[in-house]
């Protein structure tokens, strides 16, 4: 399903790092601690939120380190897909 | 009985979401832990709100995915119509 | 006794659901855990409540919902009459 | 001794329910859980309380309705005198 | 030691409430709970705190009851004298 | 290391109040509970500290109480100082 | 990875302070329980955080005391890079 996030939400999806062992071989990283990175997948269109002026700082495509413990998780079109909507303050940056 | 949410509120009917059996039998979905989504029922007339300005940017007919553990619920017209009344802040995303 | 809210308060007269039985006896439903309907009985005068501009949306007679378990209960005009003092906002919808 | 109260803050002296047993003697109420009735004995000036203005919107001689869990109990005139002073938004309604 | 008090704090000086035995002998009333009331020692000059526009409403010399449980004990002058400095907003009433 | 606080912040130095034995030996007061004097360090600019404008109302150099519980430690330019930096606003009064 | 931080944040790289044994042999200060000093690596562009109006008081190359407790740990552009990446209000002061 595509999402339209409301306010100041943000959706993203969170990246597996991908990981070379010493034999050359690419191991998909899904069993290390580290979701904080994610791709920005939509924006909301900020605005007046909870009565104070928001502006979007970050937009589709940005790769961004959010906090890890924020947001709620929900399905992509996909059902592997695992997304998870933020309010843009718990990103705390992009990645330049 | 039929709701006209005050404030910014808004009024949600849970949808259940339907799966195919491996033999093809539909199943409705009722077991599963996905309540996230829902339709917009109704839609409360924003404005003056706590002392914030509120517009709402969602309206009946809506797809949308909310907080799980937000709102509360209440009996639609029908005695097994479950409703679910949230402020529109709890609603994350419209599915488009 | 009569009361007359301050602020954005309303008193509130919960509404006991009727039910009848198979064999067509009305019983009423005090013992069934559903007191969320309400039917308003008195409204404040709104204006500044806590540095906030706050307009009325419910009138006397209105037929409402609110959250169980906010307000304060007090006795109404019959001893018997068990009222309860909200604040507006925690009245969710009009029943119409 | 006599108090003014500061900011919107108000004097109350709880009310005693006065009780008739079936032999028609009177007994004051103070065994009963039901100290939620007040007199207004003292009202402060309002204006800018917290950074928010608050106008005054009982006076002395009032008798209201308080949250009973509300303020700081201190002593009246005469030893016995039990005053509370509260908020002016712990009084949720004026008894007409 | 002289406390002049920042923003909207005051130092207050508790009253020892003085008490006649049976046999006419004053006893200091220290043992006794009930610290409430003090004499205003020093006023802060109000204005800005926090971003909110404070006005001064006790003076010097005034008496005042104010919250037990609020405050900072400091030491007087003398190193008998028990001070305790609060926010203005702890004071709920001056004893007039 | 020489420090210059941020926003409303404030280096202290706390004191260490002596005393004088019966013998005439002044002892300093390190194993006392009296850390609540101290004196100005460094002041920080002040201006809008989380959006309300704040006055510095304390200058380097004076003499102040504060909060026991509050700011951070620090060490100074020597190990052995140990320094605070509080918020202005843990200040509770200017010695005089 | 190269970061930029949103709103209000600064991404900080903590310093080891380095010591010499007796024996003239430096030690790195892993060990050491003194992980505040931080050098600022990148700043947010400030502006509306939160509805408030927030300046940046530090600038990339600044040495600073924050708050040991606060921001998310982050991994540099080397894999032993560990930078934290702070709100602007979590640094208590620069070091001159």
């Amino acid at each position: 399903m595509k999402l339209a996030p409301l306010f100041d939400r943000v959706v993203l999806k969170p990246l597996v790092a991908e990981e070379t062992t010493k034999s050359g071989i690419v191991l998909p990283g899904q069993a290390k601690e580290k979701p904080q990175q994610a791709e920005v997948i939509a924006v909301g269109p900020g605005g007046l939120v909870d009565g104070k002026e928001v502006t979007m700082q970050v937009k589709v495509g940005d790769k961004v380190i959010f906090s890890k413990y924020s947001g709620t998780e929900v399905e992509g079109e996909n059902e592997n897909d695992k997304l998870v909507i933020v309010k843009q303050n718990d990103i705390l940056a992009v990645i330049e």
